[in-house]
């Protein structure tokens, strides 16, 4: 079966890698259709690779050749890996992604196009890299309400926090050693704000919960504002500070979706997902806890997500699966701020007295070198906006969200 | 959709109340279609139950009704699963199933049927209970070359180490304390010396490398031998016990396979699954290790796999899925003992000189209380029977394997 790869960068060249080095153990689960890859496009030249009589430049190469049935596109960014896609799906080829951005943005009506045209959208490699989690979440635990999801889902940030967890690194040094080791880009935005986690909870929500949730309704927090203070009074709590995206059913008409630190105790899965590693827990009202674990990115592990999706699509040629998701609306994702009780991590320049004063009882914590006019505990269950009043006027130093996850 | 369930035990059980209380999901992931449970095959009676009317003691009632296209096989045992499994796939019905013992005992002679049939087999119950694991295996590692597992695979012996481990618990303590809680049977053979996991290891390894292997093939070591000298000598070590399955793949005419207590360092994902949880560790070559985490066993958990795999077959009704395996042979799981190599934990009756003198330099273990005529230390890398030589007239009081995962 001849295919195509969108996209030359660090997955789709891992695609085609892929492809190449795993033709027995493909054919094999293809049922015994080999996979070629017929046209790699892309705009830039690569002279000294091997396959120059794949290369083009030209979209419509791949769009016009009823041969290629399957392409999977790499390119990541919205624009033109959209407009790629709709006229792929159209004209009935099958299409994989690894590009969360896209699905992110635009899946809905990617999703209806490719059921429109009785094609497959599948996107495995788009949340959490190699980790299954997009067949896990819909095939095995369809006998579930899904109550809500949590997950480390950026590698750059989880690296980062494990450097100051378990080494005592500044932040400032462990994004120095992200970037020296290849882990984060030279501009970190997109990971340390936490942008690219919110992509990936949008498109778990989206599918966990059947309406299409976009980047602009999930609140994203970054990790910049962690500090050594933070890490230590957290560890005396018997946790550690983790990115989290965390989803939470309400009813059929709400979820809350949001990106930011969390404190994670330790004996959750969650809390022993070091490195770039990544790890999506999701909590169903049958199976109870269910935790996918293993590299949330990376050349071969993405790619090897690509290519099973390809696989996929090539043992389902001339039938539809059925993964997709219908149109959210504006309201669908709650303010969490003043909807979601939890309990909250405080740092602040106060008393003891003054924090009981206004907390109550709270459990307070304590680090090596301690200030005498630093105070930091864990609060009792609230909303954001409870806390926010509260600590209105107090010089607060930091506030984390603990999870219970 | 009309489905029958065989065996109204816990699991059985559990899947009618499964259909019923989530019917609305489940019509949602089938397409539209809800199911109905028509018959309830079991010789007991449950006359306080409210499902009399379904309730059959005749299997042929299932087998000649053309109504029932699903059958759920919660029976447990081979026999007469095996009989009515045979017949149910042969008339053209699919079967899902949660019996372990079943599918590794005669799972390749049932998938050949449900081929010639054109019906589907699914099991994804029987293997880590409510963890989703066949499918991401078979589906979303299809690009790999699966390298090794391992898995704890037994919630009542991981709870019991659990205890032991983190409560300083004797074994008889807490295997008692296991039955009380309703995580042991009464008479725990089958758990605590491995047979249960033993029949998981050859349903994984069957399906990650084609060939069917048996559980007469599969060495299985169960837990009995560890005491709380063991473990806190491991502790020492940075490490905890765990009663792994193992499965190593050493060519297409060759795996390794075994089932034994085994030195788990934390950092591995397998070091923090506790109590009665379970953990699948896939190690791939190109997306590296995963794992997948939740609860092996328990009513709900795995009614909701078995439920789960309904679906599956009602949204494939017409068209077979490929899951399967082929002929296994005699010579195809080696003797692990002389073949594999692994570095392994010793403790016995001598002096470090001695231990010196036999294995070279070695890693020394300590712990509170040690007397002085004991010794704990780490081997080198070594076959299991080269091990056995070297201590051959030493006074050795346990060997533990250490894993590489």
């Amino acid at each position: 079966m001849k295919v195509a790869v969108m996209g030359y960068g660090t997955v789709g060249s891992g695609v085609v890698e892929v492809i190449e080095s795993h033709s027995e153990i493909i054919a094999r689960r293809t049922g015994g259709e080999p996979l070629e890859v017929k046209y790699i496009l892309d705009l830039r030249d690569f002279p000294d690779d091997p396959h120059q009589e794949a290369f083009t430049k030209d979209f419509n190469d791949i769009l016009n050749d009823p041969e290629v049935k399957i392409v999977a596109e790499t390119m990541g960014g919205v624009n033109p890996a959209f407009d790629f896609t709709m006229k792929l799906l159209g004209a009935g080829k099958s299409v994989v992604t690894s590009n969360k951005e896209l699905v992110a943005q635009k899946g809905l009506e990617l999703l209806e196009q490719a059921e429109k045209s009785n094609a497959n959208y599948l996107f495995e490699a788009s949340v959490g890299g190699g980790i299954p989690i997009i067949r896990p979440m819909t095939q095995c635990l369809a006998a579930n309400n899904i109550e809500g999801i949590a997950g480390i889902l950026n590698g750059t940030t989880n690296f980062i926090l494990t450097k100051m967890i378990e080494e005592n690194m500044s932040f400032e040094a462990a994004l120095k050693l992200a970037q020296d080791n290849g882990y984060a880009e030279k501009d970190p935005t997109a990971d340390i704000e936490g942008h690219d986690a919110c992509r990936k909870v949008c498109i778990l929500a989206s599918l966990a919960f059947g309406k299409h949730v976009y980047p602009n309704q999930v609140e994203a927090e970054g990790i910049k504002n962690i500090t050594l203070e933070d890490v230590a009074y957290i560890q005396s709590a018997n946790g550690v500070i983790k990115l989290l995206g965390q989803i939470k059913y309400i009813n059929e008409n709400k979820i809350a979706a949001f990106v930011s630190p969390a404190v994670v105790y330790n004996g959750s899965q969650l809390a022993s997902v070091r490195d770039v590693f990544n790890a999506i827990l999701v909590r169903g009202d049958a199976v109870g806890d269910v935790c996918f674990y293993g590299r949330g990115a990376g050349k071969l592990p993405t790619a090897s997500a690509v290519v099973a999706d390809i696989v996929d699509c090539a043992k389902h040629i001339f039938r539809k699966k059925i993964f997709g998701w219908g149109a959210g609306d504006e309201d669908y994702v709650v303010d969490y701020k003043a909807e979601l009780e939890m309990p909250f991590y405080v740092r602040a320049k106060m008393s003891e007295a003054q924090a009981k004063a206004t907390f109550g009882v709270v459990k307070y914590l304590s680090r090596p070198g301690q200030p005498s006019d630093e105070v930091a505990f864990i609060t009792d269950y609230m909303t954001e906006n409870e806390l926010k009043a509260k600590l209105e006027g107090a010089e607060v130093l930091n506030v984390i969200k603990v999870t219970n996850y």
